[in-house]
Parts: C-alpha cells; structure tokens; sequence
C-alpha cells in the first residue's frame, strides 16, 4: 500500500485545500482492491458470498429467478406519506444508553450516524433535544412578534411569514452537548452514541435581517433575544452582528415544513453555533443592548477553565470530525479493502482537508473530500483502507478554512478543566479494531 | 417595479451563467417589499393577521403567552422514526387525477412540489412509477450478478457492494411521463400532476464503472442491460459510454438506505436521463454489442416524430422549469409583494439562466439561482413580483450549460407529432392569475 497511496504528514496550519478529483481517488482505491479481490479468489476459489473479497466470480448457470419476479408488489395507495423498509428498522434515533433520565421531557435523542451515507440527514432521524418536551403547535394559531428596540414592533403570522424571500441553505446541525459522556475513557460504544447529536439539513426560511430590517433596528440594539413557545420557554441572547450575517427563520427542513420536535412551525437557525441557540417554536425576537444572562447562558452551556472560571457565550462549534465507519460496535469481516469514510465541519467556515491515521495517530494521510464542499455544512470524506489484519487504531483530523487543526483530547485538556460531563467536546475521535475485527471507541486511552 | 428591475430580453443562446448574489436579491427584493409594507399600513392602519402585507404593526400590550408556554409537550420515545407534524397531512403523494387506471400495480404516484422548498425532497415524497407493483426485497437474500461480455461474471450480496469506494451526488429525477396529461390543454389542475414525477435526491452507491472494470469489460461490449427484480421484470439497454461515465448502482438516497419503492435494496441510477432507466431491485447488468429492444424501448417510452415514424432511446431530458409558487390551484392574497419560484434542470448539465414572464410571454426577467448549482441537479429560482391585481400570465423558461433553451408547446409540435398522451414534454408551462387571485393552468392556451 504505503508505495501506491502518498503518506501524509501532520497538517500544517494554513495550508490549501486539497481535495482528490473523485477519479484519482477511485483509481488508487480500484488499484488495491483489484489485488486484492485478486488474491482473494486465489486463495479462497470459492462462490461463497460470504468471501472476504467484494464479490464472487459467478458459475455458469443461469441466475435463479427470484420470487420477487414471479408475482405483483404493493399496488400504490391513494394518498401516502413514504416510510422506510421493514429491513431498515434498526436506523432509528436512539436515546443516550449512558445518561439515564428519570423523565424524558429535558432528554435528547441521537441520529444513527453510522448508516447515514451522504451529508444529509432524512428528517425522521435528525436528532432531538428538548427542554419541556415536543409542543404541537397549530400553524394557523401560531403568532411570531418582533418587539424591543425597533422603531416599529411586528406581528407575524406563518401566512406572513412565507410570503418574505426566502433562502434554503446546508448547514451542520449540533448539539454543544456532542461527545459530553466520552472525554477521558469510554462511555459510548457507537458513533450513534458518540457523535449522533448532529445532523444535516438543508433549512429554508427568512434571513432574520430581512425581518429586523422591516422592524426597522435602533442603533442601541447590540443583542437579540430569541425565545421558544415550549413548555421550558427555553430562552438565548445572540449578538446582533451574528443575526444579520446568516441566521434565518426558518419553516423548513430538507424539502418539507419543519418536524414538531424541530420547532414546527417556525424556528431559529444560527448556523456554526451550538444547536440551543438555534430557538425552536420561536415566539418572539427582541432587540436590547446587552445579554440578558438566561439559564441557559450562566447554569448550562458554559465550559469550565483551568482557573476556577466558567467560559459564557462560546457558541461557535469549532472544527471537528469523526469516522463514521468503521465504527464503534462494528464487525470487520476480514482482512481486505475497506472504504473509511466519515464526516467533518466547523462553524467556523469550510472544510479545507481531513487526515487519517491508522497507527493511532503515529502517521497520517490525506483524505478525499466529495464535493460539494459548503460554508458551515457536513463535509463526507472517504479513505481506501487494506486491512492486514492485525490491531489498529483509526482516527481523523479536520482542518478548517481558517487554518484551525481538530485537537486532541491532551490538548484541550490543557486549556480546558475537563471533569464529568462538560460540553463543546470537538477533539480527535479514535476506534481501535482488534485481530477480531470488532471496533471499539477508545477515546482518551489511544 | 419597472425602473427598479432590469427587465430582461428573450435569452440568445451560448449567454454566460448570470447568478445575482442573494444579498443584491435580497436588497431589490426587500425595497419594494418595504415600500409595499408601508403603504399597507397606512391604508389598513390594522393589526388583522389577513393583511395583506408582510407583518403587521404589534400592539403595545404585552404578547399574550400560549398555553403550550405552560405546559410540558410530547416526551421522547426510546427509539423512534420521526413523521410530519399532524397539521402537514395534506403534503403527501398523490395518484393522477386524470388518467384513471383499473389497477394500480403499473401506475404512478406525483411528489407535491408546490409544498417542496429547496431542491431536496424528502423520501416519504419521492415520486413512484412501478410497472409491476414494489416488491418487498430482504437485502440479507438479494444478489446482483454481471454477466455477458466480461473476462469474469461476478456476483455481489448487498455486503459486497457496500465495502465498495462510493459516491454521492445531487440528481434530478424525473420520469419521461411527466406532463404527459397536458401538452394541448389543461388537464390537470396543480403543479403536483402537471410537474410531480419529478424529484431530488442525493444518490449514494458504487459507480458502475467500478463493477464493470473489476468484471473486465470485453473491448465487443458496447450496450448494457440492467434488468430489475420486481414483477414486471423492467429492463432497459444503456450505451456502455453512458454506464462508464456517471451511472451510479445505488443503495443510499438522501442518507439512508433506498425505500422499498425507489428499489430497495439496491438500483440503478442514470443522471439526467429518464427515470425508467433507473432500473430499481436491480438483479443484473448484462455487457452486449447491441440495444436488447425491450418492451420499454420498442411499444413505450419512444416519441412520434411528424412523419409518422417513432423515435426510440431519446433518453436524455432535455432543459426545463416550472413555477411552482404561485402555481395552479393556489390563491393569492390580494395584491402586493410575492416571491414567486420555481425549479429548473436539465439532463445535459447545469443550469445557466432562468427567466420568467409576468405577461404570457412578451416580457422577460431574469430570475436569481440559489447556490449550489449541480450537474443533472434541480435549481431553486427566484423573483420578486409585485401584483397589481391585474390579471396576469407567469412563466419560466431555463437555458442549460449547452446554451439550450426551453421551449414553447408550439416550437416542440414544428418537430414531433403530438397527439394524446406523449413523452418528453418539456415546454413552458404558463399559469395564469386572475383579478381573484386565483391561480389556473393555462398550458397550450397562452
């Protein structure tokens, strides 16, 4: 391998973007799975699906014709709203299996990140997390108010609302909450678990600009509160440089209207920030000259340093990205070629390059990153990998379009007091395989 | 209006791609909007939510708080698939409501693209076209075998084709049906049945030209046939250049696994070209010299030329839009500001240029394109349209990265034979608005 695909260093900051065209990549990937697809059917000579190899060599006789081939399927319904096969049960969000709640109304709930391919995330599996529990608001009640410091107050109703222009954009979607049981020993076992309060959308709704624009901002409005019509009123001040840049009101999510869990009808989305800020079932905007130090910006949300001192208002979610398979909990069957892929974002700008280490961090290489590659947004990048079989640790190590590197949990640590379950958690994610092929999460130990 | 906009001319061919920045959009957009809101406030002096404007005025007293501000909303369930909100009941798929069939196993389902923002559509609104019903497939028992003129016949369980390097790529779906109820007069009422065979998706599987290369292509193989495993056995021959050059054996769509009736657990995906071609619960690919002539080639899917021939293997759509807000069927609330968008595509590339007409045609505007632009991808276009309450004809026409340009129904009648139900309708769809606000079809009649 290592004379076929080019060994990479330790990024450098600042450094271009490098991203693979998809065909050098596919041809250095063929390359080593034609050897070994090769090898495999030397060795093994067998029809055998279960074969280590990508495929078997098929015999000479005719393919059975399946049942499937031989009767009608199910006729189409009048009226029908899709739902996934009966095989695919298994993808579905899941709740923490490490904290346990004694109520479910202030609970999350995680996206199955190891079977999402792409950067989007199908809105039946984007994750949840609530403070009072899921409202269910009737759209043609619901009323949105723009009040404070603005010359004019405003009244909305969702009619309203959608008559503004619009803008749909891909954005990643993350909880600061994202890794907070894994920082210095196991506690999760799959990336579900480890990384599954994220997810990714493409949002349509207003640019919040657009409606303060129309309320008219008085030059003494410096913050902007956003609150929720949930039973926790869950309530953020976001700084108003932040809300006429790209944050947007937002109705809609991956080509249909908000999912009630995700602040139907109308939301807030901050983009690159910590997903609370981002308010669900948004009630109201007000405009002030100064934050107004919530709950959820003084007891929650709020990262512990070294001297004593909790860090308020550290909302944007730096770079960060995780293998998405192989993955804690999986199986490789064999030695041979794998595809690693997983995903990278930062909300602080693009994804400029992923390295991957398969020697617990010793050596690194380049990844590819598929297109399209957008501001704030999940980056897929893919990797061919041959296993020899024998005991590895993989990770991958984001850059962003600022230069930023994706740390280490060492490295946090050093400017961080990490103790118990503490939030914003974006370092270096490692899975061991053993000589068994079972994948394992071994954060802080690798 | 007039002096604000630049009015645009009829597109010449070859022109450069022309995207206004959203901001600049949003700028033209916002100053006629302002100016609209004003003028609605001073006459209406109201705070009635049926304004016709954007927002309207909020009152000094406090915004009343609503009960589910007061009460705990719906837990989180321990594991769950996630559905629309109750209120969003009438966003589903639709069978036609014009060409009633006896049975409905070889029938077909329409997306309802006038509720779709973005260029995304969910997978429980993916439009359907089986010829054969959905067969209910167990990826655990599925293979899929390539045979013909290759060094070495292969065949793959659904575990060997996901170890494969994959893609995933932004496409246009679209059947080759689609319009084919309204080329002369109106037939059908909304956008759902005049445009709904059409969807998008982010496809995620194994480039064809992956499998072939590791089957070996022999230098005689110049067609390919990909046959499906459903009850009507749906086969198609596609040039081998095509097969090497983008077509993709698909098993993810938009982030999970394909639903049973988009062909799970595994199908073909051939961007840009009509949609039966995608062959779905693809059980073969078979390498031969010569087009196979199926069924699908020969008696459907062919379009009457005016000398009374049949033009076979016209496979590739061809450059198209559609308005889909306002769109037939729909009600404007009275004159004032309106967003009016759409969706654009084409088979042959990207899309360059989309203009729209408020007039039947006479004059010309050139919309904005919302970033990304992607090959063989929907585009989401926009405008700002003031309404006078006059009676008015909307429009859009695309210009593709070729330089082609959509045509009329009547430039489409100088070249093929239109008579009853015919494929390949790409023409300009013109809705008309009269002085209630009410939205109509009025293909073939503006």
């Amino acid at each position: 391998m290592s004379d076929k695909i080019p060994v990479g260093t330790a990024p450098s900051p600042r450094r271009k973007k490098n991203v693979l065209p998809a065909e050098i990549d596919t041809q250095l990937q063929s390359r080593d799975r034609r050897r070994f697809l090769g090898r495999g059917m030397a060795t093994a000579g067998s029809l055998l699906a279960s074969s280590a190899v990508g495929a078997t060599a098929a015999t000479a006789a005719p393919l059975p014709v399946p049942a499937t081939n031989q009767s009608m399927g199910k006729p189409i319904p009048p009226n029908e709203y899709g739902t996934p096969s009966k095989f695919e049960k298994h993808v579905v969000r899941r709740r923490t299996d490490v904290l346990k709640n004694l109520q479910n109304w202030s609970d999350w709930s995680m996206t199955p990140l190891q079977y999402q391919p792409g950067i989007i995330t199908p809105n039946g599996l984007i994750f949840e997390r609530h403070h009072g529990g899921t409202p269910d608001i009737d759209p043609a009640k619901h009323r949105f108010v723009i009040h404070g410091l603005v010359k004019q107050p405003l009244t909305f109703t969702m009619d309203d609302l959608v008559r503004y222009p619009s803008v749909s954009r891909f954005h990643f979607h993350e909880c600061s909450g994202n890794g907070l049981t894994d920082w210095l020993k196991p506690a999760s076992k799959t990336v579900q678990q480890t990384h599954g309060l994220l997810s990714g959308v493409l949002w349509t709704g207003v640019p919040a600009s657009t409606l303060l624009e129309e309320a008219g901002i008085d030059p003494r409005g410096k913050w902007v509160l956003f609150e929720g019509a949930d039973g926790s009123a869950h309530t953020r001040s976001i700084p108003i440089e932040k809300v006429l840049d790209d944050v947007i009101i937002a109705y809609g999510m991956n080509g249909e209207r908000l999912r009630p869990e995700n602040g139907y009808p109308v939301r807030a989305v901050i983009p690159g920030w910590e997903g609370n800020v981002s308010v669900k079932w948004l009630r109201r905007i007000k405009v002030g000259e100064q934050p107004w130090h919530f709950r959820s910006e003084t007891a929650r949300y709020t990262d512990p340093m070294p001297e004593g001192k909790w860090r308020q208002f550290s909302m944007v979610m730096e770079c960060k990205s995780v293998i998405t398979s192989p993955s804690g909990g999986q199986q490789l069957n064999g030695p041979g070629f794998y595809e690693v892929t997983g995903l990278a974002w930062s909300g602080a700008g693009k994804i400029r390059a992923v390295d991957v280490s398969f020697d617990g961090g010793r050596n690194w290489r380049e990844a590819m990153l598929e297109e399209p590659i957008m501001d704030k947004c999940l980056t897929r990048f893919k990797i061919a990998w041959n296993w020899d079989g024998a005991p590895a640790v993989l990770m991958s190590r984001a850059v962003d379009s600022t230069g930023y590197v994706q740390p280490s949990v060492q490295e946090i640590r050093k400017v961080r007091a990490i103790v118990g379950f503490v939030q914003h958690h974006n370092a270096i994610q490692p899975w061991s395989v053993n000589a068994k092929g079972e994948v394992s999460n071994v954060i802080g130990q690798a």
